[in-house]
């Protein structure tokens, strides 16, 4: 599975470059974006876009969302290089909701290195992260696999969806953050989880059936395995925010307690709220919405967290709906060899160490 | 012309609200957005979206976006009230973009009140404003005037091609402003305002064109008008924040002398620095980089673009480019009485007054 991952992403890597090259020219963003009315300013978009987009994409990040889609290309029978373009575009999209969100969330460390707003100013770094919103939405314009007109519509309807639903996620997400009260049920948690991450997720899945022209009962089924694969991965980064919190938060991206830093209302947070004494809640939140924690608080709340059971219920959660996600993945009835590649890989989405 | 815009702006609010109402409910979330995969939580929904976007929306604004939409409706022999929803198209993504541009120019007033991000925070102001780029265009997937795949195809790709250049303007006018150095051509600067504020007066024309169905040709002529007429009123505002640095700021939305203390390469700032002797080219550059201005600064900046020639210069330019907005109408060759009325709203757009 490994070597899949090796194989494809500097593939990857060097699409995205087609798409959007290190070193911006007038011939590029003329055929790109359209002739200019007056006279385009090259080098200035180069600051604007290139530098900042290729300097967060430069810093990792395993590209498993271009990968999954070719996995799905293959598994349905066709060759994964015909539509390489249309692999970046989730991939595109992924990178710049991390920026805006880095914005949104105030966040410091993306990638083991300042976010890029505090490297590249607000400006800069917003401009680019919604301009991902929108170049990649361009290659089905571009139509590089020759889609028909049907096609294309229907991807570019099934994105307007999915994109929608992303913003929903984020704005409940945030409001929760701002509010300073745990009184979200365990399925609003997951909703918001279903809508954030997952509908990146069910763009891979859908992309990948739209352009291959699959039936619409296997685009659903494939985009719920993408859907919950999601999920599961959304809480086993929590999981995995708490397991790390002891240890150097440098390890871990963003820097490990952190959810119980920004006091975000995980499935953990639920549980506990719902399980622990009522003094007990009433301490993890007074940390929870705290303007800034001690290393004993972070503690407190996760000692809290593991004596509710709480990250054993958030564990058992992730591989249920894991298992789930598997099960939508069989029901597609791929080759068995993608199959097992698809489902190894779900696992180690989930499971994964940073 | 006044009562065309008195008659209209309700009509265009009240289909705002049906889009976004001002109290969202599980009902409006499914309907509008597509079903839930968990649970939706309404309430943090009206706070993240309904109550900040409606907070802008109720400052005001003339929607002319919307309207100059619905008179080309009219002039193409159509019933405006057909195509309801499609004007408001512009109208969201235009609100969207201020919401995003004041986040990245940080920007402390609009509209009279404090910035949206200002009273509801960067994180709610910038989802909000982001969920309004897509919001809209799931219009166009509900189809309400029942269009054809080809067409409503048609205006996803017009879509997709504007709002990419729209993030090209922002790029360029965000880097040049981030550079201590008047080094670009007016050429660059007219891209900048073409892209910036041009595309989204491209929308407006193109949507009205192909919801009905008109030529290639004609598409493209209307283009050019709200292209044209967009630049005009961008160089329009440039003028007038000049024009009124001296009076009363906060008679002007944003505080007039703005762009100056903004440090903000306007036509005229580039005339002046192309026609001032070195001396006073210098102390102008001096005043735009620096991070605070005195009111006699302000005035020094304003009283050699009066000097210079180069306010009497952007005003000229901006009629030139206004006549040609209107050469570009009359090819349209509509009804007289629309012609005479789209006519009258380019002139009012330029030359109006806060």
């Amino acid at each position: 599975m490994r070597e899949v991952l090796e194989e494809w992403r500097p593939i990857v890597d060097g699409e995205i470059e087609r798409l959007l090259p290190r070193a911006i020219n007038e011939t590029y963003l003329s055929e790109f974006f359209g002739p200019a009315s007056y006279e385009y300013d090259p080098d200035s978009l180069q600051r604007a876009l290139s530098v900042p987009i290729w300097n967060l994409l430069d810093r990792g990040g395993k590209r498993w969302r271009a990968i999954v889609f070719l996995l799905l290309i293959d598994g349905f029978g066709e060759d994964p290089h015909d539509y390489l373009p249309y692999a970046c575009i989730p991939e595109i999209l992924h990178n710049g909701t991390i920026i805006v969100d880095d914005v949104e969330d105030g966040a410091t460390m993306r990638r083991g290195q300042p976010a890029l707003h505090h490297i590249k100013g607000t400006d800069v770094a917003l401009n680019a992260g919604n301009a991902m919103y929108f170049l990649p939405l361009k290659i089905i314009t571009h139509n590089p696999a020759d889609l028909s007109a049907e096609t294309r519509l229907s991807a570019y309807e099934m994105l307007m969806h999915e994109l929608n639903r992303t913003h929903l996620g984020q704005g409940m997400d945030i409001c929760w953050h701002n509010k300073q009260e745990i009184d979200i049920t365990e399925q609003e948690y997951l909703e918001m989880c279903a809508c954030k991450t997952g509908c990146l997720g069910r763009i891979v899945a859908q992309l990948a059936t739209i352009v291959t022209g699959q039936d619409e009962s296997v685009q659903q089924t494939a985009a719920k395995f993408t859907e919950l694969m999601s999920v599961a991965f959304q809480i086993g980064d929590d999981i995995l925010d708490v397991e790390t919190s002891n240890e150097d938060g440098g390890s871990f991206g963003k820097g490990a307690g952190n959810d119980i830093r920004e006091g975000k209302k995980t499935l953990m947070a639920i549980h506990a709220a719902n399980h622990a004494p009522p003094e007990k809640v009433a301490r993890m939140e007074e940390i929870l919405w705290a303007d800034d924690n001690t290393p004993e608080e972070i503690e407190t709340v996760v000692d809290l967290f593991y004596e509710t059971g709480s990250v054993e219920y958030a564990r058992e959660q992730a591989q249920m709906i894991s298992k789930s996600a598997r099960e939508n993945l069989a029901e597609l009835d791929l080759d068995p060899v993608v199959t097992e590649q698809l489902s190894e890989f779900t696992q180690f989405v989930i499971e994964r160490n940073a």
